[in-house]
């Protein structure tokens, strides 16, 4: 077997420390040392080149299994060119080596030209002189709102603080020095501030298909009031952050985090400390997702999402 | 008017600096503050010591409003002396001073006898091998749940850790130390473990004529979220913590605590933070109050509290 | 049997034909045409007397089957005379003349003084800069919000238009006029006002012995969305709004009155047009009920209400 | 100690295996051999008779543990008798005999009456032409709906086989004979026919102290759909159906019958049959109870309960 | 810039003063004013023909922007001869109006027959015997009953009457003359009639891509009511009422109506009347939408929309 | 009109007396019968064949018009050669006998590999240590079951009995030889195990184009209850169960079957027996189904269904 190149080790290791973070920059870190590894490859042979790739991506996708933006990038980026996915056999290495970083390059403008139509499409959602409730950090989440604060709509921004790890203050801080008149509250006051709220939302770490949403600690409770109140409740995510995986049952369990980050367990002998880093929404609690594809009903996002990239059926057909 | 004893103001400096916390450890303390102002009086009639104390109990009700507990002993103590409320006038200025001191002992002897019939009844409600879910630290709380465990049930404990001051903290150490097998976790992680609890159960700040609870901010989302998941949800309270003034009408908003409580405001420029001691959980949602006079329907606490202890009607009739 | 008398029958005559509206204004109207009677009264024995105004009490009371208040008001001002419930039996023809005529001046000083009580203790239940919701017209509840308005408040407040009769017109103009910002809807838009909404607040027709609110058509929906939009709906009524028949069942179906209330028969020949004048609101959907003797959950209103008032069993025991 | 009559015995061995059913026929039964007790005691003082009647009303009270009915009744019998319950002493044997055999034939009466007035109001509360859910076999509700069927209200019935012991048959057989049209359906078709029901009327086996109901399994499922359909749920029972145990917490879990009245286990090798007796309502699902002091809210069936028998408080005082 | 015509002046004329009122008359209309534009062109070139009808679409279009069934029709009149949206451009000037004429014949065709296949689809969704509630006045709603009725379902309608406008008396006297029974209500008695009800039927003024219903104001509690009370809530709709700039964010807010429809706002001083003409109704309380290609899921409206229907995609692809 | 074979006639028969039962066993039997006429038959000509085969395959369809998945699976089997669907046309009679008896034995290939792989994605939803409700036997379900008691997930399963034909019976006799720990209870109490269950699972008989579930009695319940407590509920089943009728409006009503599966009439004269086989749950109260082509939200099966396999529209186009 190939050993991996330095520079894809060095990405891998970043994203398994956190120190690369949020599903769009993962997933770019992740290309650019895929783009990297085939720039660089002493292949002989297109399938030599493909071979190595198919390795490298791999290991770079098993850097964070609960990342679907990832896997999904790499798998686009890949599977074209393998024959038994219909894809077109590359005839000589050059023309392999051309279409990988085609697809790569193509992947990013692709994604900022996604997160520019969310932030348009989540803007209008947004009425009026709204008071929104957010919750932990998502540069797809801020960008909406900047853009409705920029288009005069006066909006006011309830953030939670987010524990254990405070990514709220940062949402906090960006929405704060963007004019918009901010408010921090504790994780447990948000059935108390929620009658002055219009609506909710919130980003997205991976979307399932039966329309659940996985994110951040917190959200599925979040969801579960502003349902019960009457409130829209919007995540915005990119199409990329459906999970194919999740068709074939749910595989990946969701990842508890260390207990150190909620408080010291030396501090508290024999409590066992729980530190889920996600949880799980039904879709009946969700309005609507907000995409690069428009404003989607959460049952419908596998449907949309077969029409707009190709999941390849393990089971051999599509 | 009079000044007020040495004794008397440290101890107000004391409950309003939060040195003294803890509804039943606050009303201990203003009751032995009135008996001291009691012993120590230089008043020569009865009537004029009545006035003195009078002076004396306003004063420490007034360290913390939100305490209905201290407020009910404080007038328990005294109004029985007055004849406009159907008392009995004290005929002798050492009579006086007498009926009061006794008064003062014998709701100490009340209190501890309170707390031992709430932690027996409390520990029945608890099934065999139950898992109970706890918010904030109340040692009404933890004394029904280290009973339940001493009578062998094979209890489970899951505690918030309650932002922003970590008490639940305290509540999982007590516990842990005390044998019982303890989880803590984020305040936003408990809709993750709720389909693993059997019930929850936390203290009380205060209950209102309506039968709402008042206490800590995060209990109205935990009970909301078990009332909706179809879990019985318990305050254990004394009936000292009805709030007779909420007959009238709510009267005392919920208290504002420091922003430096949650985050240093310096770190978050134009950032407001809100920080809301406590929140109002609807009676609907709270399956029962379990009390020293037994376990009853949060909407007949009203009728139970005038059965138990004199509620003095503003309008000159009861 | 004794004719009534010409100003009863015209009390009657009056109540029948809406001439006389409001329950403490028809209550009023019914004690006072008594007090006539009590006053021009030939009878020679106090037997004699009480009797002929048992008679006319029970005329008063049928000329509108549907309001307890009037009802409850009679049955209190002579059944003190009867042996057979406990009461004193009077000596002379002048003491029991006497004894109706204080009872029916001592029922409009107290009905006065309710007034003015549920209006203070409504106030305070209307927090700061609130929006609040209501529905027909009742004096009771403009004059709470006249009062929170007059204690610098800054409330506003949407009226709905309540068909078939307009009287939501009343209010608004009432409101208005009072200085207060007033919104006036059509019934079938509270859904889309609601999220703006703080608290809806309306009066009360009868309270039922489970706590249930007989009040305007509407009202249900109104409570219903509240509810599920985890809002605080009360409503204002004196106690002696309480039914005690509905202890023995529910006997008063609900008033169908006039189809040409709500539109021209004739112009919809062979439609059914059907018009009831109330419904019955669940006592899970009500917050409380502010009373005159505080704010209390609408299950206790009939515990309550057997503290301040007689009620006599017809089974022959309390 | 005293060996126990042998009527006594009989009875308690009838109880024991069901040959004895229905809580009012339990308590009947118990009363008449605590009466047989007593008239043929050899006892020679009154202190003697009655701590011989303890015991045997104590043994009684042991042959099911669940039915506070027979608890009740057998309890008032006895303890007006005992000076520390604040009674009166009987000064001779036989004014002792005397006043216990008055208050066994006085309970006999003052239950009949109040199954006749909860006939009387539940009636009551059946709209003309409504169609009635019911569950198992209670004489009250069979007695309650024959009385609307008397009163020409043209009802209709809907009668759950209600395994595993089928006494739904019962109630079919009972109401069809009177001439009600009456319908069976398996337990599982509840929710089938529901929109087709107008409210659903079960018994009760014990109601708790705060206003939940103990009755056959089936009951909770059955209220909770007709809570979230927004019907009426009415359970029958006289107020001695309250158990002042549950003050103290539920001490009584729910009794685990025989499995082989759901099956046949050497046909399921291996499989492990529950077959709980009874299950839970909480009171928010129930709209009131029809009791023989008129229809009540559940949550306030303690307070009315305190009101009408004495209630020992295990403490030493009420 | 080239003058509108008359004839499409004179239509925009009726379109915005209501006096064309209905989402299929004023797609009709619309369309036939584009056909008149094109049959009387002076236009030399196909490609100026199209310039000019594009205009005229766009002017008709703005006449009243809250209806998507018109602005759909004429979408897909003319795009499918631009090129850029891979339509075939046109050779000759007669054949580029042959083409549009073409198209304006068959979406009358269409329309016709969607509305035969919407009557007969949504007739079997209708149970023998059943209540149906609808609010409003809608075409094909009447349809629906009418073709019900006619194969002897025995169905009975209870129409509200749909405050300001009182579009409910058409509905009722309407169906009243085709045999049907029918009753009338104001709008607040809906949840007095409810039990009564099998079904809720209503139309569509527009339906979002995440599946909601814009209708008449009163349509959301209409569906709130019928979901919590569990009964099934349908609106019949053709596709084209499916609005897709929603997919790019809700931009056309909710139109306020004058509000003297309402009340004389000078018999009203300084009370300020809102008159929305609609209200948003979440996916989640419909049942499924009854259209031409069948009963579907609101969530999936997009989904089946999209494969019937050319939703040009304004970022460049599908 | 040509006589159906006598195999046919057999199968016929034994699948309207329910001697063969299940929907896959009776899909099989019916390709079978079809496939055996068509290797029988004596026509001359392919027209004369496809016109025998379409006889044989209705009535087949007709001998239980509430199996979606056998009248699929025939006209899947069949419509392929017809022209008018778009079909080719076989050229010789041996060709078109090959044709079908291929797409019957490809059918049963695909119902294999189908319920393999519905049992693989159903045993990765099944958490470790899950306890599971089910309810009625389907062999989809216990095949998931056992899958993941192989897996070494260490589940439990609960079974109702699933009166009135105890099918429940069968289930646990089936899991527990399996090796997996079981219990039965009776259909009523569910809703006192519920808090103990982690997932609810059941089979389908079918699914409508709004994604409701028609599936055994008391399904509806058992989701209603599963949905309020917030616990995921499953239903497994292949796309065929689809049934493409309802899109054209819900056609068959539901079954009822014989009175004396669920009592002896004669032992309940004048009672009413209702047996009715199916209810219908809700697209709201289903988390998902689980298919062979993932695990899909119920609101999307219609469109997924239709990228699967041919929905002949009955108007002529699709």
């Amino acid at each position: 077997m190939l050993p991996l190149k330095r520079d894809v080790k060095r990405t891998i290791s970043k994203i398994k420390s956190l120190r690369i973070q949020g599903a769009r920059n993962v997933a770019k870190a992740a290309m650019q040392a895929l783009g990297g590894a085939a720039r660089s490859s002493n292949a002989k042979t297109p399938e030599a080149l493909l071979r190595e790739l198919t390795l490298t991506a791999n290991a770079l996708a098993a850097s964070r299994p609960t990342e679907p933006m990832m896997r999904n990038a790499l798998e686009e980026a890949l599977r074209r060119f393998f024959a038994e996915v219909g894809g077109r056999k590359p005839r000589t290495l050059e023309e392999a080596r051309r279409a990988v970083l085609d697809e790569i390059s193509s992947f990013e403008k692709k994604a900022a030209h996604s997160h520019a139509l969310i932030a348009e499409f989540g803007a209008k959602e947004i009425p009026q002189g709204a008071t929104v409730l957010t919750h932990c950090h998502s540069s797809t989440v801020t960008a909406i709102l900047r853009r409705a604060h920029r288009q005069g709509k006066k909006i006011k921004v309830i953030c939670t603080e987010t524990r254990p790890l405070y990514q709220g203050r940062i949402t906090a801080r960006e929405l704060s020095s963007a004019g918009i008149p901010t408010t921090l509250i504790v994780d447990s006051a948000i059935k108390s501030v929620m009658h002055d709220v219009d609506l909710v939302l919130v980003g997205a770490d991976a979307i399932t298909s039966s329309g659940e949403l996985v994110n951040k600690i917190g959200t599925a409770t979040l969801a579960f009031v502003a349902y019960e109140e009457e409130l829209n409740f919007y995540s915005a995510a990119e199409l990329f952050k459906f999970d194919p995986l999740t068709l074939w049952g749910k595989i990946e369990p969701i990842e508890q985090r260390d207990a150190r980050e909620v408080a010291d367990p030396r501090s508290l002998p024999g409590v066992r400390i729980l530190n889920p880093a996600f949880d799980l929404t039904p879709a009946k609690h969700i309005t609507a997702y907000i995409t690069e594809h428009g404003v989607v009903a959460p049952q419908s996002v596998y449907a949309l999402a077969s029409n707009y990239f190709e999941l390849v059926d393990k089971n051999g057909k599509r």
